[in-house]
C-alpha cells in the first residue's frame, strides 16, 4: 500500500471512544474472561488489531488470525471460548453478530452532516423544500418537486420534475429521480442509483420502431432502500412498485411494472424482468433473477444466481435456472453424479443388448 | 406508503386530457360496450384505476383485478370480452398491446424542454454547439466536442473532448461520453450511461503489466439507445460499433473491438465480451451474454441467461451456458429428468452385471 | 451513421503522426515486405483502413478483411505472412498483440491534462491537495479529504470525508469515494465507480431491521483499476480490500469484508459476496461470482459464469456453477450427451427387468 497512508488515517472506520472491558461485557451481555479494567477505543478485524483495539471471532475458520491477533479485548463466540490464543480479554457471548451491534453503533465514526442548502445547488422556484433539509453542492431539483423535511440530498444527485419525497429521504451522491417518482419515508437512494426511467419497451409502428410511452408510476415505500448504481424503472401503464423496507443491494435492475412486496432483500445483480409480482418478505441471492410476468410468493427464496420461469409459490426456496424447488436442484445434480459413476457399464450393456 | 403523497401526486402519470369511451374505441378502432359519452382523464392500471381512470384487461391472470375495478372505461382483449367484471364500459380490441400506444401516447405527461443554454453549464470555447439545444445545469462540453442541432444535454452530463453529436441527440443525467465518441442521430443516453471507456485490456510488459493504449473508435450509429448505467468500451485497434436503431437496456456491458448490427435490443444485464461480432436484429434476453471473438448471425435470439460461447448461426434461438440450440437444450433437460426415473433400476442392472 | 460525422472526425483514434514502414519493423523487430518507404499516419482495422493507415492482420478468420483491405502497411503473425492478400507493405511479427503495444503507444491520441484547480471546484478549507494535482469543473472534495501530489480529479467527481488519495490517483467523470476510503498511489477510478459505501447488511432488532454499522475500512491499494459502474462496499468490522496492482471491468460487485489480493483480473458483471478471500493473481471471468464466506486460492482461475459455493484451491482452474474443475464440468457436459445417446435402450432394458 501507499507509503501516503499514515498510521492515522489507516487506523480509520472508528469514534475512537474509549470503553473498558467491563463495559463491553455489559454492553454485549457476555461473560468476561480477564481484567475487566482494559480499555480499547477502536474496532478492527483480528489480523489488524493492536492492543487498543476490540474485534471479533466468530467463526473457527479466522483461528489462525486469531491466535496471532494483538486485539486488547476480544468478543467470541461461545463454541470458541476455549480456543488457544493470545491473552487478550474475552468476551464470551452467543451471538457474536447480535453482540456486534451495540458494539458498532457506539464505535462507527458518523460523518457530520453538512447544514441548509449549499448556494451551487439548483432548486426551481415551484419546488418544495421541507425543514431541516440538507442540500449538498450541484444537486438539481427540478420543477414541482417536493422534498420532505429532514431529507439530505447528497452532491450532484438530481431530483426530477414532480417528484415527491417523503421526511427523511436520503439521495447520496449522483443518485438521479427521473420526474414523477414517488418515495416514501426516510427512502435511500445510493450513490448513482437511477429510479423512474421509463421501461424498455418497444413496438412496431408504421413509421418502424416505437417506444411504448410510459404513463404508470413508479413508487419506492417507505423504508426502501437501492444500491449504488441500480436501476428501477417505471411502469407502462401498470407501476412498477417496491415495497415499504424492501432493500436492494447495489447493481439490481428492477424493469417496468414489477410490484415488489414489502421487506423484500435483493442481493447485488439481480434482475427483474417487465411485470413480476413479487410478495412480501422475498429473498433474491446475488446474481439471481426472475423472468417477467410470474409471481413469486410471500416469503419464498431464490438462492444465488437462481432464476424462476414459472411461478414460485410462496415460503419455497428454489435455485437453478430455469429454478426448480432446491431439493429437486440438488437430486437432479446428485443424478448426475450417480449416473456417472456407472456409465461405461451401462454403455457396455446396451452394446450387448441385441434389441438396442 | 407516506402520507406526505397527496392524491393529486399519487394519480400521476397522466396528461389528464379528458377523452370519452367513443374516441377511445375511435382511436383503437375497438368494439365499443357500453355508454359512449362517459369520461376518462388518466390511464391507471385495473387496481388503481378510479371512474376517471382508462385501464387495460389483457390477460386472463388479472381477472382478480378486473372483477374488482372502479375503472371508467376499460380496454378488453376479444378473448376476454364477455369475463365478468363491473359496469364500466369496454372497449374490446384483438391486441390490446397495440392500442395502447395511440392512447399512452395521447395521454403521456411530457416534460416541458428547458429552453437554451444553463448559466451553469461549462462548454469549451472551442466546442460547437448546434442550433436549439438544451444544455442543462453543470453539464460539461469538453475541448471541440460537436453537439448537433436540437440535442438536450442533461445536468451533469459530460461530452467528452472531440466526441460528435449528430441531431437530437438526448443525454439524460450524469451520462457520460468519453474523449472522442461518435454519436448518429436521436441516439440516447439515460443517466448514468459510460461510453468511450478505454476497453479492458492489459499486457505484460518489460516493467510489469501494461495497459494497452485504445486508438479504436466508439461509434454509436443513429437511433441508439443505451439504458441506465450502462457501459461501451471503445476499442483497441478494431472499432468498438452498436448499429442503428439498436437498444440496450440498463446495466448492460459492452466491451472493446465488439460490432453490434442494426435493431438489436439487449435486455438488461447483458454483457458482451469483447472482439464479438453480432450480427442485425439479433436479440438478447436479460442477464445474457456472449463470449468473445464470436460470430452471432443476424436475427439470432439468445434466450434470458443464455451464452454462446461459440459461432451461433443467423435465426437460431439457443438458450443456456455454454448456448445451444434451445431444442437442443430442452431435450437435454427432458433426458435428465428421464435418466432420474430410472436411476435407481439401472444401478440395480449394473450392480447384477458379472462384468461391470 | 450520421452525415453530421465528418471525415476528419470518423478517423479519429490517432495521434496523426507520420511513421515509415521500415520504421514500423524496426520498431517491432519484424521482418519487412515491401517498400520500406511508405508512410502512414494513423492505426485503423482492417476494414476501414485507408492507404494512409497502419492495420493489424492477427487471426485467420478476418482474412476476408485482409484481402480487402486498403491499409498502406499492415502488421501481418508469421503464419499469415504469405497470406493472398493487398499489394500493401507487410511487417511480419511472431506475436502481432506485442507488437501493437508500442505502435499503439506511438500512435495514441492523449487527451491534453487541464490545469489546476477548476473554480467551478468546492473543496472544503480542511482538505489537503498536493502538488500538480488537476481538479475538473464541479468536483466536490470533502472535508479532511488527502488528495496526493499529480492526481486529477474528474468532473463531477466526489472525494468524501477523510478519503485518503496517494500519488497520481486518477477519478474520471462522477466517480464516487464514499467517506474515509484510503487509495495508495496510481489508483484508477472510472466513470461512476463507487467505492466504500456501507455494504449490505442487515439484523433484527428490537424495532425492526437495524442496518449493521460498518465501521471497517475500504482499501484500493496502488495500481488497483475500477472500472465504470463498478461498486466496492465498505467493511463492517473487517477491512475490504483489493490488493495492489488488481484490475476490475464495468459493472463489477464487491460486497463488504472482500479482501481481494494482489495482481487479479475480474472481467465485466463479476459480484463477489461478503467476506470472500481471494488470493493473489486470481482471475474472473465475465460474469462470474463468489460465494461469500469462502476462499480462492492464489492463481486460481474462475471460468466466465462460473460461481464457486466452496474453496478454490491455488492454480487450478474451476467452472459452472456451482463450480467445480473446469475437466469436471466438461466430464459432466460430455456424460449428459454419452446418456443421450443410450437413453431409449436404456429405458428398454428397465422395461424389459422384472426387478425394476
Amino acid at each position: 500500500m501507499s507509503s501516503a497512508l499514515t498510521a492515522a488515517q489507516v487506523d480509520g472506520g472508528d469514534g475512537e471512544t474509549p470503553i473498558t472491558a467491563a463495559a463491553v461485557a455489559a454492553l454485549t451481555g457476555g461473560r468476561l474472561l480477564g481484567d475487566p479494567s482494559v480499555v480499547v477505543q477502536t474496532i478492527a478485524p483480528l489480523d489488524r488489531a493492536g492492543p487498543e483495539a476490540l474485534s471479533f471471532y466468530a467463526h473457527a475458520r479466522y483461528a489462525s488470525w486469531f491466535t496471532a491477533t494483538a486485539a486488547g479485548v476480544v468478543v467470541v463466540a461461545t463454541e470458541l471460548a476455549d480456543a488457544a490464543g493470545p491473552s487478550c480479554v474475552r468476551v464470551v457471548v452467543d451471538k457474536p453478530i447480535d453482540a456486534m451491534l451495540p458494539l458498532l453503533a457506539r464505535f462507527q465514526r458518523r460523518r457530520p452532516r453538512p447544514i441548509g442548502v449549499h448556494p451551487t445547488a439548483v432548486i426551481a422556484p415551484t419546488a418544495s423544500i421541507g425543514d431541516g433539509v440538507t442540500i449538498e453542492p450541484y444537486a438539481v431539483i427540478e420543477d414541482d418537486a417536493v422534498v420532505g423535511p429532514g431529507s439530505w440530498i447528497g452532491p450532484h444527485a438530481v431530483v426530477g420534475m414532480g417528484c415527491t419525497l417523503g421526511r427523511d429521504v436520503r439521495l447520496f451522491a449522483g443518485a438521479v429521480l427521473y420526474p414523477f417518482v414517488e418515495c416514501g419515508d426516510r427512502v435511500v437512494l445510493h450513490a448513482g442509483a437511477r429510479v423512474g426511467r421509463e421501461g424498455f419497451g418497444f413496438l412496431p409502428g408504421p413509421t418502424g420502431i416505437t417506444r411504448i410511452p410510459h404513463v404508470g408510476r413508479c413508487v419506492l415505500e417507505s423504508d426502501v432502500e437501492i444500491g449504488a448504481n441500480s436501476c428501477v424503472d417505471r411502469g407502462s401503464v401498470d407501476d412498477t412498485i417496491i415495497g415499504a423496507g424492501t432493500k436492494l443491494d447495489n447493481l439490481v435492475h428492477i424493469a417496468h411494472n414489477v410490484r415488489v412486496g414489502r421487506m423484500c432483500f435483493f442481493a447485488a445483480q439481480v434482475g427483474i424482468a417487465g411485470s413480476a409480482r413479487i410478495g412480501d418478505g422475498v429473498q433474491f441471492g446475488g446474481q439471481a433473477g426472475s423472468a417477467g410476468h410470474l409471481t413469486v410468493g410471500d416469503r419464498a427464496v431464490i438462492a444465488a444466481r437462481g432464476a424462476p420461469a414459472s411461478d414460485v409459490p410462496g415460503g419455497e426456496t428454489w435455485s437453478g435456472f430455469p429454478a426448480r424447488p432446491h431439493r429437486d436442484q440438488l437430486r437432479a445434480q446428485a443424478a448426475l453424479a450417480r449416473v456417472m459413476r456407472i456409465l461405461r457399464p451401462l454403455e457396455q450393456l446396451v452394446a450387448k443388448e441385441p434389441t438396442a
